[in-house]
């Protein structure tokens, strides 16, 4: 208790994911999910609210991320080009377990309301970081929000595909390929 | 009880808005809203699951709506073309009442972290049975989803200048109006 446990966040986030995948969300409590990462509900307690935010714990990395990495590219940048930035900014965030337990996250989040609910708010969460950063920059609105979304969009479609037991490919490569398809997409809307 | 209550469903929303504005979401009681509204509580348990669900009521028609619109543009339609028809389709769901509701509830809704969730999740709803319906239309992705976006934004510009008091304009004309902007936008992003 107090001491020092390595890698407390990511072993409390691969235990919760086990269990619900194994024995359903609601069933599962914070001693459960403690004791099958080894650590006692104090520790998690200390680096969780809830065994609900233990499945979104990324948001505030996340968000604070898009924002330093929109604020970092260069001043001449164009909105998509410092949008680009930013998912370039989230690839070292993600760890190979991640990427191993993303198919189990994604179906533990698919098989519950609250959850679903949750995700959706994160994704929101992520676009209004996004906009902001992007506001901060003077991009006007509505082309804030709007280039916001296709960033967030293209972090949604590159980490479903960097999760796909198939794909080998690095975050940042599949992220730029996913923003290079909306970017093309959009010129087909009229 | 069991006999026709006129306007139900929009008293029951009406009781409901002016009771979390005035004594807050959680202090408020389902018996509560049927009470102000002059209904009785089975009455409120015909039309809404919770006290929650009465905020979104709006939902399932939206997403029908905005699916039904898409449905029914011409042919030779582009995606945002079908957008707009599905923004038009929406115009005729909404009354007065709405309208001068519309900043009482966004308030409740702000003030609330699991109303705020839930209207995250309203809005991917809307996004979701959007892109759907352009998909039917043989609009491959990502281009569907982004035209969803798009039109979704667009249908949230246009519903808060909508419920702004200063405003006096028709909502499909806003909604059009919104969506050339977005779309005008699209062109400065790069």
């Amino acid at each position: 208790m107090g001491r020092w446990e390595p890698n407390a966040r990511e072993r409390l986030v691969l235990a919760a994911v086990e269990l619900f995948g194994e024995q359903g969300y609601d069933s599962t409590t914070v001693a459960q999910i403690a004791e099958r990462a080894g650590l006692t509900k104090a520790t998690f307690f200390r680096h969780f609210r809830d065994k609900r935010e233990v499945l979104f714990a990324g948001q505030d990395v996340h968000s604070r991320l898009l924002a330093d990495g929109v604020a970092a590219a260069p001043d001449a940048a164009t909105p998509m080009a410092a949008v680009a930035a930013a998912l370039d900014a989230l690839t070292a965030s993600f760890t190979p377990a991640q990427r191993e337990f993303g198919p189990a996250l994604r179906a533990v989040i698919a098989a519950n309301s609250e959850l679903r609910e949750r995700a959706a708010f994160k994704r929101a969460g992520l676009v209004e970081a996004l906009a902001d950063a992007l506001r901060r920059r003077n991009v006007p609105d509505p082309a804030a929000g709007l280039a916001a979304e296709v960033g967030v969009h293209a972090f949604y479609r590159a980490f479903e595909s960097w999760t796909d037991p198939a794909n080998a490919r690095p975050f940042g490569e599949l992220a730029r390929e996913a923003l290079g398809e909306l970017h093309a997409a959009v010129t087909t809307l009229h």
